[in-house]
């Protein structure tokens, strides 16, 4: 079965790697947040991009879910020493990632062009595709903060401020990254991974000309949220502060234009009725991503759900 | 005695460490290279303005010369895995320093004030003063490889490239940094470092206003080679390749118009006469500082001579 997998960062990065774990390399692609991407210290960073890449490369820190295992800090102690930012979090690998990625980018590569490369090296067979080759800022607009980039909002305030709504600069600019509409046009499904909806799927979805391609094929999502609550992230809080009840059943709601089958908890059971009554087939099992063996078990039990909806 | 001395990379910064040893730090300001400044990897390097602070901040690599002690090398080497350069050796720490001064330069602060706010970070007391803040570039116009940035000759090719000429970029353009004028005016004697004549003391000599500044002063160069041969880097080979016989008197001559003293090593005692007969004093002492305890006995003697000149 071909799937394509629209993901953001650490909550899609799991089941990536499960999904990866149970189908040949090319017959998974993913397409990438890029709302996320920030200048920071003059680097380019990418950090849904490099959260996937490192995830599939198995060089991510399994701690974090960011950033690369067994990184030494050496660069960022010296830049905080000296006086400079340290709140986004950057280990020396991690540096030399993004220094790397910067120089190239500079040179006229485009970020799509690097990603592939960059998983070359790595030894990643899967086609990584960021969403588009062109900036987009995923702009939360706050009470008290006024507008914020995402990684400010999300790193350096923890989340904090109160959310009047989210702002996609430069998206109606946004081409797909090449291989984009034809990964979407080439699956069988569309898999969307428990990612943020509001600011990691929801970016990918704006881009122009992604959801007219989306919606002629089937796709099922994975809910982020379990009992009313994100497994991690600010997706519950983004969803009350946006005055909808934070719920497996909001997410559905949310995809409803596009997705034919949502994969809830089994905790949230008793929302299964109400996601059939907006035409989406609902799927229940364990999404709980607490060890690669679950997350091997949910990749498989969505594929089978996928089987499901394609027959 | 206040001192203030002009200095290159690792020779001089054996030197400086030596003189900061014997002289309260409000006594020694250092005026440094620039000319070897050039942009790796979208970062600003300063390679002597790095060494001359690192030294004073006892943070140097005492192996290398340059560089930071106990550096990790994670960055560098995933850079060169992903396939970007790495022929240009930094290490992790001093990859923080790199980043914090090439962000503060795109915010708009000059290199002396970055310098400057680096220096009280790392508790150097001496007042370090890059010679200008303007863009000046080294470059060693080679038979076979036509220009070549002073680092890619020097370090990406190792000095192999048989020379022409050398140019400093800029240099007509440059003007002296703050306080640099000011730091000779206000000196008792101006030290020269032994440095390397080609590409270390003449960009800063080259700067506007500034020989006609230090002609005003007793002014006392230290050679740099030794025997015929320089201590360390390419001296004697530019000297030969420019069609001078390398040798302490060469570099006396060189100097022979802004010097009223010459230190010699006791190995180059047959040429004082020579050198008297430039109209120079020579001094003779061991000039190999091979220890810590040299440094300082070298910079002992020196400033010995420089009481003798003032007198």
């Amino acid at each position: 079965m071909r799937v394509t997998a629209f993901a953001g960062g650490v909550g899609g990065a799991k089941l990536i790697d499960g999904l990866a774990a149970c189908l040949p390399p090319e017959d998974l692609t993913i397409i990438v947040n890029t709302g996320d991407d920030f200048n920071f210290l003059n680097l380019h960073i990418s950090p849904d991009v490099d959260t996937i890449c490192y995830t599939l490369a198995g060089i991510s820190n399994p701690e974090t879910g960011w950033g690369v295992i067994n990184e030494s800090w050496n660069a960022l102690t010296n830049i905080k020493f000296l006086g400079g930012p340290d709140w986004f979090r950057i280990g020396d690998t991690d540096f030399g990632t993004h220094i790397e990625r910067t120089r190239r980018l500079h040179n006229g590569e485009t970020l799509s062009q690097i990603t592939e490369q960059f998983c070359h090296a790595w030894g990643v067979k899967n086609v990584v595709l960021p969403m588009s080759n062109d900036p987009v800022s995923t702009i939360t607009k706050t009470i008290d903060f006024g507008d914020l980039p995402f990684q400010d909002y999300f790193v350096r305030l923890k989340c904090d401020p109160v959310l009047k709504a989210i702002e996609f600069k430069g998206i109606y600019d946004a081409m797909p990254a090449p291989g984009v509409l034809e990964a979407i046009s080439q699956a069988e499904v569309v898999i969307i991974c428990p990612s943020n909806p509001w600011v990691s799927i929801d970016p990918i979805i704006s881009i122009n000309g992604i959801l007219p391609n989306l919606i002629k094929k089937p796709a099922i999502a994975i809910s982020p949220i379990i009992h009313g609550q994100a497994i991690k992230g600010p997706a519950a809080k983004m969803f009350t502060e946006l005055g909808i009840e934070p719920s497996a059943l909001a997410v559905a709601d949310h995809y409803k234009e596009f997705i034919n089958a949502f994969v809830l908890d089994r905790e949230d059971l008793d929302l299964e009725n109400d996601i059939g009554k907006l035409g989406i087939t609902p799927f229940t099992t364990n999404t709980r991503m607490v060890s690669n063996e679950s997350r091997v078990q949910l990749a498989k039990d969505v594929l089978n759900f996928c089987e499901r909806i394609i027959d």
